[in-house]
């Protein structure tokens, strides 16, 4: 393992600037089970660790120093990787999920989190989402990330994508829509999410099959996060079972 | 309305140590829709702007580098106001949630703006809990600390008073509990949820009526306030009402 000392490190200064520009060819990672769970899929390409580590890619021996710089947490784990992901592949599942602008990084990853959770492999972010290669993106999702299969597209190439591979959108909206209790999702669908504060764009709820919202009281709307979790759940173990809903 | 100009005026220097200690008695809110909620519901002690507001309590004129003293924000809104809330007192509602120390402000402000959403009137959260008056919770929760009924109490004190008044509690847990799905809720019962990376503590996953778990695939877990959301969905809107599920 090679010992790193200097913070101006050409690979270390390399890696630094992952932490505000991560790409799908370089973006860094945080912590011991990120690192494994992107080492075990083949998508690490060297860490920095103050101890050795069983990785066989490359690795930085460093100190405490090296991992705060590479870091966006306050008390970062003693390791930091960079990986690489594939992304805008072909659409692989019956479930897509669709994000429209959603800006907060951790919103971004726990839909990830959830999206692996409820059999949405396929995620489409559109032009204006939070990047995926986000630190914090990458940490909310909890390594889902590495098993989901991720596009960026804009929002007419991915509504023609949606519409020559055969499934059909439905939006969200709080305006003219249907509920979601009851409501029948067919096997194959994409479901679109949008922007924390706007919502879906008009341009995009025009073109839905349907418009689904989840009914609620006392407050107008939920976080996009919990919204897109119980949307996803729902359309996985409920659809609609009971027609009486 | 008076005037400051110094960050280092009296009142300046009080509200910003809510900051970090904000308490029942008197805590910081950021932004223009967190103020108006809060004078409202009569719940505003005073406030500083960088222009003239409609409200009747005192306001102060201050310039954006006080406001930005007083907030936790990078782009704050230009106003921020200080107010406060009474705790701990009898609970109202037929459904509590119950919150066994979850530490992210962002998920407990998460859990309470879902809370109101599905009615869950009361909120218990355990020592150990993030405050409730923690900015970024308060944030989060988009306003709806001012719509609940806030208990902070201890666990014993807590599991004491949902059996005396005579809540059931189910709990959520990944080994021995009873999927959700097809779960029917009684009328009125507490619902428990726990801390971040450990769950809920076995002393009271032992003293519950039931504990579930949310089906899922692909992950072992959800964020806890994505799970919470689930699940106080479903029992406000789904509830086993198929019992085929």
């Amino acid at each position: 393992m090679e010992k790193i000392t200097s913070k101006d490190n050409k690979k270390v200064k390399e890696a630094a600037k992952l932490l505000s520009k991560g790409t799908a060819d370089s973006f860094l990672i945080e912590g011991h089970h990120l690192v494994e769970m992107a080492a075990q899929s083949g998508k690490l390409l060297y860490y920095f660790a103050t101890a050795e580590q069983p990785y066989s890619v490359p690795g930085y021996l460093v100190g405490e120093d090296i991992i705060k710089k590479l870091s966006s947490s306050v008390h970062p784990e003693p390791i930091v990787g960079v990986a690489k992901l594939s992304i805008n592949r072909p659409l692989q599942g019956k479930r897509v999920l669709l994000l429209d602008r959603i800006q907060d990084p951790g919103n971004l990853g726990t839909l990830l989190r959830s999206a692996l959770s409820f059999g949405f492999y396929d995620v489409i972010a559109l032009e204006g989402t939070c990047s995926y290669f986000n630190p914090k993106a990458i940490q909310s999702s909890q390594g889902a990330i590495f098993s989901l299969n991720l596009l960026r597209l804009s929002e007419a190439d991915a509504l023609a994508l949606l519409k020559e591979r055969g499934y059909p959108l439905f939006g969200t909206s709080l305006d003219r829509a249907s509920p979601l209790e009851g409501f029948v999702f067919p096997d194959k669908f994409a479901l679109g999410l949008g922007n924390e504060g706007k919502g879906m764009a008009k341009s995009i709820l025009e073109q839905t099959d349907t418009n689904i919202k989840i009914s609620m009281a006392g407050i107008d709307s939920l976080n996009v996060g919990v919204a897109g979790g119980i949307l996803m759940h729902y359309a996985a173990y409920l659809n609609g079972k009971d027609k009486n809903l």
